[in-house]
Order: structure tokens, then C-alpha cells, then sequence
């Protein structure tokens, strides 16, 4: 109750303050987010700052080391926030990526931004949108780290009637190198409580989409032990889903930092580290091969590649036919990446 | 004129004795070749074969170490030989890939083998096909000594009517971690030497052909300094392309050993070594994300995915927002992949 509360504060205090505890200062203006602060473009960009200055914090406590900040902009509109740490004591590379970006999409690129794919009209075949996010990956040095990747983002389009769509996306998947069940269950059981409050079919349905996305085909393989994904939710109302998009995003660092903390001291022998490097070839290869941000990323013009491809670790390997000895630990985790199971 | 006497005779030669000289038989039976020792498909195998085996030996010299080979089989028909040199002295990972596979093609798949698209009318909308080719990518550890990559491809389809299309496909190209305008020359002219024998136009054709193919758009970068490339071959004459491409085949060897030998001992630092794994990190974007060959293989069920991504690196690295300080050896190189130069 007493956190509830809290919640609502912070939600109602002063823009201006919130601000002051960010990395930066937002893409929008200050005075604009005030003037606008009922609408939920308002609300969500001050929810991926928030979400990007708690977890930036919580890393850089654990890592002694600090994130380095780029605040750019986009010709077209809008611009982002960059947060990088790398070679730091315990993250090898640690990025947190704020974005905002408007403008125009043509239909057909409008029809392309949902994934079920809608019919969108637009006012001389022109559309307006909005879409923003914030979207992480976190590759620790010790191969009993695992890497975490989440966003959270939320698109708005107008119509030519003047009417608006909208909708919001995301996830928090896990990338372990070795299987440890108590931080599965960790994971998936803080991710499972967040969308319980919401929907009760919620973490089993997302769960089952984050290991459907997040599948290498070519490799037969997920790319880790999953957790929860979802696009185009728009119900049962804006208010609803904003609130289980906030839980999501509340999650995120009591999802990962106890697992962090856990193995902050684990003694690793090179053959481990090897099997790490394998593991982050096979991130590598999702990331480019598969990831829809990624790809939509690279082919859009005048988007920040810095921004798109600091997803990527910082080292990788490729041994050609690398095939981990039977009974291994690398063997279990392979046997999990290629039938993906439950954890709570 | 000894050297034209002695290829004439080495084709003329036994079948079975040139097989001898192979890292592995070959993936059609010895009698099957001897049967059908005039047809085209016979003549490619047979020199894809030898240019696999001269060109490992020569590495094999160098390095002092020894290939691996695979020889492995492909359900739907036909297969591939697999050499590969991991962690030797010289080379950090080197792969020379032959395959020969057949089968039957679906209308629209057979139109997309062709980068022209040319539509081909098959038999109950099904086509026989052959494809055969060696390809193969050389890291290097000594960020000196260039990565080296090179394709050579023969395509046959049977229509409808049973006439027989056909066309060779293929190239050769440079990525070195560091301008050396010396090893650019002898690479580009061997290259042009090999071009001008057959036709005053290939050199300066598929130098450019190279340069478009190799360009990692997203970076505003090509991969390396180019070479030769080249898709669609099918004219004058099949015996005049088999010659042509017979010429490229024979360069392998020439364009890049003396580059190699040159800089065998050359010292480097951690910091050239840093910018040969930032380079190599490149070299795995344009695979993943643009290589025609590589999407087509892990878009195709079946496929051996170890041997198409024999030509990843052995290690890589992505380092956020790296950029190499002014007038600096690294910005050097950088300039002339984003303005491709003339070399000859």
C-alpha cells in the first residue's frame, strides 16, 4: 500500500523534479512535458527515463564503474539517450538506450510497424507517429553472469479521420551461460508476479512468445532461457496497459541484480570464458540475422547505428563445429536452448 | 607456353590419378567423373577440387600446421568437402569449403538463384539443378596480414523442354586491417593480369561489381579493398567462361601467399591487434547481414550451417562509438573503405 502510494506520487509530482534524477534531460523539452503531462506520450517517456537512470544506477553500484552519456539527435525528429559502460569491473559491456522519435510514415511502412500488420490510412498517404522506447542488453565479464536484454516501447500513429492508434511492446529475456535453476526460477518468477497483477494469462502466453521470438533457426536453438515478450498490446485500455508496461519496467532490476550480486565472485576457469565467448557468437548471430528492431534499425536511413548495434558484445568467437563433451554443464545448457523449459 | 602445355595435359590426365592429389575423393563417385569427363559439371568439380587442394597446401606450408576435412553428405543429394585450419601458427582460422549439390527446384526459388531473375519453366513446375563451387575465407592472426576471401560457382538448370541453362558466378577480395598500397597493387593486378586474358572489360567491370557487392550500408563502409566479383556468367561461350573462371581459380594462390610470406614476421601491438578485432567485428555484419550466399544458406532446410559460417572469425569485437583519432593509421584505412580507390 505504502508502495502504491509512493507510485502515485512520483507520478504526480513535479515533472521538473523527476527530471533532475535522470541521466540526462529528456528529448522533450521540460516546459512541453509539463504542458502535456496527462498524455500518455508524457507518461511513457518519463517512464523509460526513470527506467534508465534505476537501472544505470543499480549497475553502476555494483560495478564501482560509471555509464558514459550521449544525449543525440534525429534530423527527422525526436532523437535519444545513450548510456554505455564498457570494460567496466563486472560488465564487460553494459548499454541502457533511451529513445523518442517522431515524424511521418508512409502507409506502407505504417502497415509494416504492426506486427499483425493493420491497414492504416493516412492524410496524403502521410501519417504521423510517435514511438519510443527503452531497450537494454547487459553482458557481464564473468561467464556465471548471465547477459540481460529488456525494452519497453510505445507507438502512436494518426489517422487521416484524426483518430489515434497506439499500442506498446516489449520484454525481459535472460541469456545465461550455464543453467543455474534457482536464478530461472528467480527470473521468471519476479517477471511472473509483474504480469499476474494484470492478466492472469499474461506470463503464459508472453512467455511462450519470448521463446518463439527469440529462436536462432538456423542453430535449432533459443537464443537463452526467455521470459517474457509481447507486441501491439492495445486492451483492454491505454490506462491498463500502461500500468502493466510500468510493472514490467519495475521489474527489471529486481529481475537481474540479485542474480548479478550472486555471482559477482564466482571463480571461472578459461574453458568457461571460452564457452561464454561461443554463447556471445551465437547472440551476435540473432541479433544480426533475426532481431526485428535490429533489421527495421539498419535499414532505416538516418538512424543511430551506435545506438542499434551497442546490443552487440564486446568479444565473440566462432569455432567451427564446436559440439560441448556429453554430460557437460555447456551440454545441459544446450539441451535447454533447444527445448525450452518451464521454470516456475 | 610450358605452363599452357601443362594444363592442357593435367585435363587431359586421369581422372583418377588427379584425384590423388585431393584433400578428400571427391563428392561424385571417380567412375561417374570418368564416365562423364567431357560434360561441364565435371570439369568444375574436378577444378574446384584442385583449387581446394592447392590452396590448402599452400597454407598448410606456411602455417606448418594441417587441415581438418570433413567430407559430408547432404540428404536431398550431393555434398561437400570441409577443410579447416583452427589456432594455427599463422592463421587464426582458415576455411576452404568445396560443395556439389543437387536436386529439384521450385519455379520461384530456381528465378531467385539468378541475380537477374530470369524465369525458367520447369517440368510439373519442378527443375532439375547442380550448383558447385569452392569458397573460402583465411583469418589470419598477424593483424598484417589481410583476410583473403574467394568464391567460384557453376550453376546448371534443366527446363521444361530439357535445354540446359547454366552460368558461372564468383570472385576474389582483400580485407586487410591496415592500407598497404604495395600488397593492394599485387592483389588487384594479379587479379587484372588473370582478367585481361579473356576480356579487356572484366578487370574494370567486376572490380566496381565488387566494390557495390562488398558495401556494408549501414557503416557507409565496404568490407575490405575489393578484388573482383562477378554473377551470371554465361557468355561467349560455356568453354570460354569455364577457361575465364579456370584463370580466377588459379590466381587464389598468387594474390595472397606473397602477401602473406611478406609480413610473416612482422611485430604488431595490442593496439593494431584491438583494431584487426574491430575490423573483424565488420567483417561479421556484412556476413550476417548482407551476404547473398550466407541468407540463402540459413534460409535453406537442410543446409550445412557449420560450413557457412566457416568464414566467420575465429574472435571479434564491437566497441561503442570506436573511432580511430585523426591522421592515424586506423583513419587511414578507414578512408579508403568508405571512398574505394583504383589500385592498378
Amino acid at each position: 500500500k505504502a508502495k502504491k502510494k509512493k507510485e502515485e506520487e512520483e507520478e504526480e509530482g513535479d515533472i521538473a523534479q523527476r527530471c533532475r534524477g535522470f541521466m540526462s534531460v529528456p528529448v522533450t523539452d521540460i516546459s512541453v512535458l509539463e504542458k502535456r503531462k496527462d498524455e500518455m506520450s508524457t507518461k511513457m517517456e518519463m517512464l523509460i527515463m526513470e527506467t534508465q537512470a534505476e537501472f544505470c544506477k543499480a549497475l553502476e553500484e555494483v560495478d564501482g564503474g560509471t555509464f558514459k552519456v550521449d544525449k543525440w539527435q534525429r534530423k527527422e525528429g525526436g532523437g535519444g539517450i545513450s548510456c554505455v559502460m564498457q570494460d567496466g569491473k563486472v560488465f564487460e559491456k553494459a548499454g541502457v538506450n533511451v529513445s523518442v522519435v517522431f515524424g511521418y510514415l508512409t502507409e506502407e511502412a505504417a502497415k509494416q510497424m504492426r506486427s499483425r500488420g493493420k491497414v492504416l490510412k493516412g492524410k496524403d498517404g502521410k501519417l504521423p507517429f510517435c514511438a519510443m522506447g527503452v531497450s537494454s542488453v547487459i553482458h557481464p565479464k564473468n561467464p556465471h553472469i548471465p547477459t540481460v536484454h529488456f525494452n519497453y516501447r510505445y507507438f502512436e500513429i494518426e489517422e487521416e479521420d484524426g483518430s489515434k492508434q497506439w499500442w506498446f511492446g516489449g520484454g525481459t529475456d535472460l541469456t545465461p551461460v550455464y543453467i543455474d535453476r534457482e536464478d530461472a526460477f528467480l527470473f521468471h518468477n519476479t517477471l511472473k508476479e509483474a504480469c499476474d497483477k494484470h492478466h492472469p494469462k499474461y506470463y503464459a502466453d508472453f512467455k511462450k512468445w519470448c521463446d518463439r521470438y527469440f529462436y536462432v533457426r538456423h542453430r535449432g536453438e533459443t537464443r537463452g532461457i526467455g521470459g517474457i515478450f509481447f507486441d501491439d498490446l492495445d486492451s483492454p485500455n491505454q490506462e491498463e496497459v500502461f500500468n502493466f508496461i510500468k510493472s514490467c519496467a519495475r521489474t527489471v532490476v529486481p529481475c537481474y541484480l540479485p542474480i548479478v550480486k550472486k555471482h559477482l565472485n564466482d571463480s571461472f576457469t578459461q574453458e568457461e570464458k571460452d564457452w561464454q565467448q561461443v554463447r556471445r557468437g551465437r547472440y551476435v548471430e540473432f541479433n544480426l540475422v533475426y532481431d526485428r528492431g535490429v533489421k527495421f534499425g539498419l535499414a532505416t536511413p538516418g538512424s543511430r547505428i551506435e545506438s542499434i548495434l551497442m546490443s552487440l558484445p564486446l568479444t565473440a568467437r566462432w569455432e567451427y563445429m564446436h559440439e560441448p563433451g556429453k554430460g557437460s554443464r555447456e551440454a545441459e545448457m544446450l539441451e535447454v536452448l533447444r527445448n525450452p523449459k518451464e521454470w516456475v
